[in-house]
């Protein structure tokens, strides 16, 4: 009768790097990278995690670091956990593993973490065109509310989340992703045209075995170079879950996760404070360390059950979530809305991602009128608890798309009113935020009709 | 001290067709189309409305009015109304016009509506390379609640809106979207990729004189012809608002729209009892008629002082809502994913709109194993008040996109179980959704993995 | 398949007294009070009614009319209807009666209601000793939002609901009913504690003669004396349901009524636009007339099966009620307290009343320094939107009562600041709130420590 | 630029009994109980707390630690802090100190709690003439999730909250509190009625040398012995705040408390997993020991600015609380009712303590039929997160009291049905509850209609 305290099975130590980890950490998804643990289910265990570029990033004023980051490296993953039920039979290939999300949160001590908008050579963001310059904002936590030195006069409580959760892929699906990111590499600046709107460079992230990390696997054996040229980058969320960014997959929400390899292979990391429906900054999320205690349930032969095979083969198929009745609601909300004609005035074809970007920008212009510069709103947008909603994907030619912002966040009334000029008598922009020049040669996009620079 | 009962200002009888109404209705944008009523800030006054397509869908058991409906003619809107303030001061170009909406509701006498698939040579929607046949589910309403006959299981409250609100545009702002819609028009099929995966045709609607209605301006004249050959079509929401399809825009929310003509000429229509965000069937949102009371305020010079113009000229901006507490909740959410790999396996580049489409698949594949076919999902995900969210829209290659449906809006649990398979017990399919053939020769997107066929 | 439009079962006419009304009204719970109207289960049917003083307030600037209120005559209520099973059995005592409020609202042309403190001679309310004037407030609707002339500052969406809705009583229960109320009346001064306390007056309304209305029955025949002399009035809630006065029954919510007589006999009336937990001024909701569509299922030996009573006979029971997801929603409360102790200082023992009594003080003290008197504030926690709850109740000696306040009712932040003395700088206090003299002689509960009157 | 980690400022050793931590706990209010530690203004630190019995309870399958625990030890406090502002001068009397509740949990490695109902002749309950055996019920955690194995069938999230955060009183207040218990100790059961019908014993606990507990001052000196005599028992909430079993007072809420002594000496403990309104079973949240992180502000002159004493001196004063957005939310809730007449069927005057305790015993027969005993309901209804509310306190001479319960925390559907009776399918009742003996002699109450016994 004694509780089930949860098990700690995954340790991070935040004073060593994240190659030098007691249990091994990996950056890549691949099928041979070894579980580190096992856990059964119906046990709540607990598992923590750097953040996910593995503590490049300081707590200071300088946006050096980011500008300069080795994006080879991301994301730091905690895992692999092999899963087996109560008669030790591990999760198959076919089932759906059932994770339970029974809390989360920062380590101890690390109560900090960090919003980035990423140099457009280096990562770039949603809004690179707009904004190339390798910025920073630094969120201290109060318990559940983060607030910043950087951008004052908001304070959110987080719904706090993992930006990665999945399942190691099988050889077959990791052969997918590799064949259809190649091919979009390859092939894609000509043929897609939505690229020249969306401004971010790669297309894709290919494997690579620079910055490699990959567990139990020892770094210069040949193992370790077959798999790390083969291993996917950690970059997109894909059939196995993985770098899904739902903002709501926070306390007593589950996740359904496609089983491709024996024990299915469950990995973590890239723990978010808060994160705005998008992430647009990229590095948009409040990133942190963190710990997750997890339970987990194996539905046996699930993927037949419960998924649609949506593609080609039976493994293109994508996670299922539960959220549950747990996490901060807001009541009134300010929402701006975008159309696919992009800032040239042209017209884009039931573009949700051209008339979110839109949405994006006519809010960053609206909150910078109350004392913000658009890279305060550009990273407050990307981590506070926005809603990014597709309202309309069928009127052609324009989709619709909006972002509701919660008006309790900010100290002062942002909504518009019938007397008052705006003038952000509360706030005082803050002209401290760090940021880094940009050297590239990209052309900024311009907005002729902004009353100020970007 | 009176109380101020809200004056009907725009009145209509469902049983005279949209063209001979006391008060004329309009079917195109354009800003010489005179107003039909006029109101002073402040007060409440009342506007109905016939439904978008103006009565030529029936309460019946057939598909072929969907089939054959005369798309050129819709959407059947109300207005214009001339907005001036207390001292009889219109309205003026680069006002924001604050539209109130007090309270809203089917007409009484007339509480049902109804959602349909369009037939693929005729408008088609969201998913049309899937499901190209003209198919119809009619809704009733119990006060606040719709249920079909067609979609048994169901019943939820509504989220009621106008689907179209907007100012009338300038002469210049209706040349930009002239231009922009036509230049799509012409080139879209080549140079954007897009519609390869979104097959809905035509890309953009150009003004045509067929179908066209202008208000108080008498067919035949040669000022109609000349209106009817540059007013634009109704169908995508623009700078003015228009068709924002912005679910939650119910009782107590606000809408601010940017003002191009003297009195604004606010104009109002296709009333939805409910929508799921995206409005995914096209014809999605449980269609109604139904009435609006509304106030207004102006906020002078209010787009300089709270728009930003995103685009080539100041007029190239959007409105702004506002959303008030008053709309149902639901505390339990189950979410599908789609990422932007297509159905073919291809990878496209943070497309959102691909990535919605593969969420919404899953969504409806999910739910038909519960005792649904396909298409009354889709028809359903179209009405019911699901959330289509952006999650990531940075993580290259993959826009992450999710579709969050209520648990609650259903007879039975859909959530994934550990133990039992979905067998849907309490439902038996209905056989006799309305239903076309679909005689057009475009080919059908095939999964090649479904268990049954679509 | 024609749609089921809501048959208008019960009229009224507003232009009419009461009395006059084309279908009778009633004032009275008694067995014998013939139906109106009958409906059948599963349709949606319409009840219109009139104020509970069957418009006896005026819309204007005196507190005359509320004064002199003749209390003999509340409250009209609309009805009885018989309710049939679909083969025109009609509901049986042992059943349940499910009725389901599918919509409701003000009559169209009356948008509006007031809100008022009896005198204390003639009511009085919960703080009738501390406010012994009648007083009144107006308000006025724009579609879901309540605003008043009297009380400048405030705007709340309404949770509109039927303050009675009840079954007929069996002869029975009504003579339960009278004894208990006459034992109390006759000898509760002397031994219950808490009229020291709770100052209205009388204990209990006993049956009366003076402006009883009996329906269909004539007055003036010895039926109508005899009934007049043993129905029961409708003030308090009873196991027949009636004046329950729960705030969040609103659109989709479900009563379940025991049925005690053939038909169940369902009458309902005392239509609120908004209340507060409480309802503590007495007439304390925003009263109104308005219509209500309802659907009753009968739950065959329901009683038996869902109600346990509670007390010496099986007729002891109480209602059940479900709540929907369809009310409006806050997200920031702001939360008075109240203890067991009473203005003098007494300690009394777990005493609910008694503390959600100061509870109530210490709200309308704090709320008055935003520049509001005492009696506004009084009113407006009668009716907007804020919850009474029993925190604790079995740390004696104390009990502990909450009152908690939606603040984004206020056109001010009302929270405590570390900085700011309120002031109340947007608000003018309105001196014109109609308010009479209070000529009665009971003795005013002063509290010695109040900055201001009383 | 360091991030504020939270300073432990007052640890728990829980292997040790509460009388030898190192920093000494404290079970009395009296304003000479010294500071145990210190903190500014703006700082967030840490404090830790036993559960209220000082670990009294067992995590085990018997009652007799309920039956026999010595009242007189409860509840073990953590503190006095002093709070100082950032100039080192502490808060003062008459100040107002703003305690904002960051975050808060369970102490790691122990994620369990309890909830008893006392036996009748060793604190009782709210029910304890109905239920006068102790019994307990032991309760797990999952993350946010607790679970019991005495309860099957339910899980929630808690609403996780301290019972107790207080202020020290000074001398005057001390006073008042122990001259007006003292009274009715004395004179209660023959002037106060209620205690009749709520037959919880004693009226209250005056102070008592035994079981003293008073932090720094040791044991056995004549100060201890003089301020164990004065010092008032923490069971009630009071003036400083104390028990007030709010629990909705969660993460992210605030508590404006007023200052009696120099210094504030704030105390905090009885850390709640979950609790119902009104905490029925007496021992009846999901009682734990845990850790709370604070932020504390003084607004000075406070009590004057914003509290009005409601009684014969400035001290007679209550808290303000502020609730904030974080908190589960349900949407769906189903409502039992009470009136305020009692078991025997005698009518009471507008006691909403009856009332309640009338919708209380309804909600626990109604959800034994569903596979419970009325014991496991009574322990479910003090720990979950259900709300009373006061619905009408002015409708002479019957107070409407309920009690909403989430339907969502139950894992089968608890709403009466048309067709269905319940049988409670999905749950086997629990024959080991670990209950004792009633070896007493005081009368149970019986409810003649019950179909079971009680």
């Amino acid at each position: 009768m004694a509780p089930p305290t949860p098990k700690l099975i995954v340790p991070v130590d935040l004073k060593q790097p994240p190659w030098l980890q007691e249990l091994p950490l990996h950056n890549r998804w691949h099928p041979e990278i070894p579980p580190v643990a096992e856990v059964k289910t119906g046990e709540v265990f607990r598992v923590e995690m750097v953040d996910w570029t593995g503590g490049a990033i300081s707590d200071d004023n300088s946006a050096v670091d980011v500008k300069t980051l080795d994006l080879s490296t991301v994301h730091y993953l905690s895992g692999p956990i092999r899963v087996v039920d109560t008669d030790r039979n591990p999760a198959k290939p076919g089932d759906l593993l059932a994770v339970e999300i029974c809390n989360l949160g920062p380590l101890p001590g690390d109560e900090w973490g960090f919003t980035a908008i990423f140099d457009r050579e280096n990562g770039g963001g949603f809004l690179t065109d707009h904004f190339p310059h390798a910025t920073k904002a630094i969120w201290y936590f109060e318990g559940i509310y983060a607030y910043s030195p950087h951008i004052p006069g908001v304070r959110f409580p987080g719904l706090t989340h993992p930006g990665i959760v999945g399942t190691a892929p099988s050889t077959e699906l990791l052969n997918i992703w590799n064949e259809r990111e190649r091919e979009l590499e390859e092939t894609g600046l000509q043929s897609l045209k939505l690229c020249e709107v969306l401004h971010s460079r790669p297309l894709a992230n290919l494997p690579s075995t620079k910055g490699c990390v990959l567990g139990k696997i020892k770094e210069g054996t040949p193992e370790w170079e077959r798999i790390a040229r083969e291993a996917a980058r950690t970059i997109p969320g894909r059939e196995n879950g993985g770098n899904c960014d739902i903002k709501n997959l926070s306390r007593g929400s589950k996740v359904y996760l496609p089983v491709f390899v024996d024990g299915a292979n469950l990995s973590t990391g890239d723990m978010h404070f808060s994160q705005g429906d998008g992430e647009v900054a990229f590095c948009g999320a409040i990133e942190m360390s963190g710990f997750l205690e997890l339970k987990c349930e194996i539905i046996r032969d699930g993927m037949k059950k419960y998924l649609t095979p949506m593609g080609p083969t039976p493994l293109h198929v994508n996670p299922i979530f539960e959220i549950g009745p747990v996490e901060p609601r807001f009541s009134e909300w300010l929402v701006f809305e975008g159309i696919s004609v992009d800032e040239s005035g042209r017209q884009h074809y039931l573009d949700a991602s051209v008339a979110y970007k839109r949405a994006v920008l006519n809010a960053i212009d609206y909150i910078s009128r109350f004392g913000y510069s658009k890279e305060q709103v550009y990273l407050l947008l990307s981590c506070c608890p926005c809603e990014g909603r597709i309202s309309g994907i069928v009127d052609a030619p324009n989709a619709v798309a909006t972002l509701a912002i919660p008006v309790a966040i900010f100290d002062q009334d942002i909504r518009p009113k019938t007397t008052n000029v705006p003038t952000g008598p509360r706030l005082v922009r803050n002209p401290g935020l760090p940021q880094c020049t940009y050297d590239g040669n990209l052309p900024t996009t311009r907005n002729p009709c902004a009353t100020t620079g970007q």
